[in-house]
């Protein structure tokens, strides 16, 4: 009763929610080796060679597929390409990589904290990130970095359990989009979720049985968008720790929408509103 | 410029364009075999066997799973479920289909043409279909079939030819929805969208260089949502036979989004301004 009793907001909440012990802003997470990946599909490429952030180990295209790094800006480090038959190249990769004929072997990027991601969106009066609650499908988390990159959002944070790891399915999904929106792992939801609201961020949780629709919510300033997976949606523990519930509209016979078409949803009329408000 | 020039409607446009020849409705297309399909993954299966239209031949579980049958209605002609091991039942689907332990074997639901499609919105005032051009991937097609039944479009039509049949990874990533939304088949795209708009469909072609946005877009009475493929967009043809084009405003850095992504997000504001305006 708490959330819907919060549902109006007239400003942004102060740092912390009253009452509570205010979090201190976690440490990054530690990240688990570091391992190189292997970037495969022509956007997702191309973007990791154009990324100066990203350290590129090898470049491999097949025959008849050169043409493709001729518009590359060529910076420092970058090693010369390879030129590998289909076979070989798929033997590189997972089973079933569409390559388009084109992969890197990259340095996976630095890993970015939620406290980095609300101190640079601190600066910004209005700024979006999405939350995913226990995402676990590569091709669903690649899809909302691509709507994160087309709406702007500033970062999409997820939980570093069940989350896979930055890989050339989310990669190819992302089509470039891991090259510019910050993928980052936060080792506790609720906790990120609190300081992210100590930095302003208003949070709201999708829930399909909310009251509030998305439409009537307010989205002004900065905003964190926070969903669940699909069916399940959000887990009650990270649900308390948003400012608002909200639901996108939809029929009754559907249980859900896929992760990522909410997400582009959710992203669209939060930038629509930017705009026109 | 054409295109341009009639963005901004007063009404609903009259039957035909003017000058133009009218386009006699098309009969259904005529459909190759209509071969039984495999429907796998507990919402896709459960959805067909409750799905009064959609005749099942099979209904296999494995050990286990016999539950997930528990809550569904009996109806007439429903063959017994038969009971398999994990095994067994992967070897009757396609590599690496996602099953989730149940599976039916369903002949395919009866053709609807487009012309079926328009005279059963003729019946309402307001009523939104997606057009589909040049969609090709399963996973995609379903996804945009579960955002077409979450947010009540009346079908999704696309072109017979490089559309994949209604398979079963259509049908496991719609999710259920391939059992509510008709997925219509038009042998010719443009010549579907004359038929809409002689039925009154406003057709809005989905365009990134388009001026108009989404959000300024007349929305209202009946709309078709004309998309394109990723990156290709629309072609000249459908293009040109669409009475508006308009944009889903994205960051220039993006080329595109997701197929699904888009029609979602066409699909929620078509919705949304349905009720509240």
């Amino acid at each position: 009763m708490l959330i819907r009793a919060m549902s109006k907001r007239k400003s942004h909440p102060p740092a912390g929610r009253s009452g509570r012990p205010e979090n201190r802003p976690q440490p990054p997470a530690p990240r688990q080796g570091g391992r190189d990946l292997w970037i495969y599909g022509r956007h997702a490429a191309l973007a990791a060679v154009a990324n100066p952030a990203r350290t590129i180990r090898r470049i491999v295209v097949t025959e008849g597929n050169q043409g493709d790094l001729a518009g590359i800006q060529r910076r420092d480090g970058l090693p010369r390409p390879e030129t590998l038959d289909r076979r070989a190249l798929d033997g590189l990769l997972p089973r079933d990589a569409v390559h388009q004929g084109i992969a890197v072997l990259a340095a996976p990027l630095p890993d970015l904290s939620v406290a980095q991601v609300a101190e640079a969106a601190a600066a910004r009066g209005a700024a979006t990130v999405l939350v995913l609650d226990q995402a676990s499908d590569p091709h669903n988390i690649g899809a909302v970095l691509r709507s994160a990159a087309a709406f702007g959002a500033a970062a999409v944070i997820m939980q570093d359990r069940h989350a896979p790891e930055a890989t050339g399915a989310v990669a190819k999904a992302a089509s470039g989009a891991l090259e510019t929106v910050p993928l980052v792992h936060a080792t506790n939801l609720s906790r990120a979720l609190d300081e992210l609201k100590q930095a302003g961020f208003w949070c709201l949780g999708f829930d399909g049985d909310a009251q509030t629709t998305l439409a009537e919510a307010d989205l002004s300033g900065r905003v964190a968008l926070v969903l669940g997976a699909e069916g399940a949606g959000l887990r009650r523990l990270v649900k308390e720790h948003c400012d608002v519930l909200v639901r996108i509209p939809i029929a009754r016979a559907m249980e859900s929408l896929n992760l990522s078409n909410a997400a582009a949803v959710a992203l669209y009329e939060s930038a629509r509103r930017l705009t026109t408000n």
